[in-house]
């Protein structure tokens, strides 16, 4: 019998009612046999300031031992300014510092996300170059771009779209296989 | 007799002894002619969250003002992990918002920074792709991209190289002439 | 009374009923007041070596000769594999060389295309980081992206969906726009 | 004992002397235990037309075959105008057709290149996004990068550098076992 899959999850803007913060909690709806997830929540994550890298605010050693502690990412990311959202930026940029103390090296990674007609591209990208320098394997395929999103998530908060949902759900079941892919 | 351009620049790293803020701090010392530089700082703007857009903080309200004051805008950018840092990104997503009222809207920008050996390129290519959904009218020419900063800066946070600070120069002039020629 | 401006525009992938063609082509039935649209014909252009750069093929020539003489220049590009096609760019590349020769310094750029759901927007990106060396000036918006082109141009190659006929239009009221803005 | 790993390694640009043909021809006095490296000559490539994809000249069906029988890809890219050269992004748009028929699926890849001050930096990062399309997984390090590559190399073609050397061959090793751990 094989050990389950760790999957930590974070991303979804600040708001209330956010979008790619429905698409997250989606997935605790569907979480794939042999797995498990775990939403991590950015929202009291200061600015990232190099001075204080070495002892960082407690709620940024928590965030890197619960990515070490994983065995795969996944990453909701909307798109603000055809990027990546600044408060998922400084995230990111507080989880790979100080040098040599990376969380995310070697990680098997998959990103979803959502927008207007593009859908979010832009920002998926964008992150997937940040993955190049820390050495994240981010899963090529399927792309998680759900178009309008606003026609696709209930007033709950609830991702309604049967299109969207099993695409969420292949992305899954996707990051686990690549996950053990990955390992050897 | 024309007016005075006014260029807002900021950016740099909110670190003590920021090289991009050394970067920042030499161009007062070389305004160009017909031109004026004010730097504002941007450490105290906090986290986006666009359930505030609409009353966001005092330090944004006066961001976005120094921004529409301005007749161009100098950006010196870090780059964190191949991309744009998230604080900077931050700022930038503050003051394109509320839909309708970006700040940027048809402004002359110019971008500078730099890094290792790459020397802080990407930063500076995904910040151009930011602006063309913020219709900023990025100058192409000269990129300044100072590599291996920390040998090119002293204690003081001076810019103590003379290619660098000839280039520098050379785009604070370019700045100025493309913003004219923006103008009719 | 103001002089012509003369658009040179050119791509759409090279098979038959190429439907970023199709968007070329449509361009001339909706010329603005006060421009002129020549459509240059890549297809005969053989690829890219430096060592003949110094006396390229006639074809390339003529093509260098056409964007120098051309006021504006509009792109109509397909993806390929998330990026531009190779014979657009090789198209690209002779035009850029010699060193110092490089024929879209300084001209006015607007990029079409389209695709399937992210209708070809990866390839727009990539062009407009291409242009960023070659200093053209690409227009910022609106931007024309056309997703799902199959159902929205006939078998006789011409584009019948009014809301592509009204961007494409809008696109090239913006060009001459843009390149009156630019000269002084 | 595990069979050998063969490597399929194909760019450089066309020219007589070129730096990035150079790259590669280098591989092959640096063959990793367990590896073998196979160089394909790109420049009888005709320039790609959707209409020839199901019956394509002798020379891509070549590529296409000798791309599916190996293990690995090595691609040495010269950076044009900030991008893939035309040549190359032509060849990898004919490896890729038709569709359902894509000759990189599932490879692990690894590139390396260079240029001048950024070291041809921009050209593999528009590989990359490439090959998130085309399923080819692409070594995150070392990224080999060789700037002003005029000094490293001489007349005759041979890498004379020490630290490109060293680099060349790290990234070699490190594809192998890429390569290894891809495999289940």
């Amino acid at each position: 019998m094989t050990e389950k899959i760790k999957i930590l999850a974070f991303g979804g803007s600040l708001r209330q009612g956010s979008f790619t913060r429905a698409l997250l909690n989606s997935t605790l709806e569907m979480v794939p046999a042999g797995a498990e997830i775990e939403i991590f929540e950015l929202k009291d994550i200061p600015m990232f300031n190099q001075d204080f890298e070495a002892d960082p605010p407690e709620i940024v050693k928590k965030f890197k031992e619960r990515i070490k502690a994983s065995d795969a990412i996944l990453i909701s990311t909307p798109e603000y300014n055809y990027s990546v959202p600044g408060f998922l930026k400084n995230a990111i940029d507080w989880a790979s510092r100080p040098y040599g103390d990376n969380s995310f090296e070697g990680k098997p990674i998959a990103i979803m996300g959502g927008g207007g007609a593009i859908a979010g591209s832009r920002a998926q990208y964008h992150l997937r170059q940040i993955f190049v320098f820390l050495n994240g394997h981010v899963l090529n395929r399927p792309e998680v771009m759900v178009p309008f999103m606003h026609e696709k998530i209930d007033k709950e908060g609830k991702v309604t779209d049967e299109h969207s949902r099993a695409r969420i759900n292949e992305l899954l079941i996707a990051l686990v296989a690549w996950t053990r892919q990955l390992r050897h």
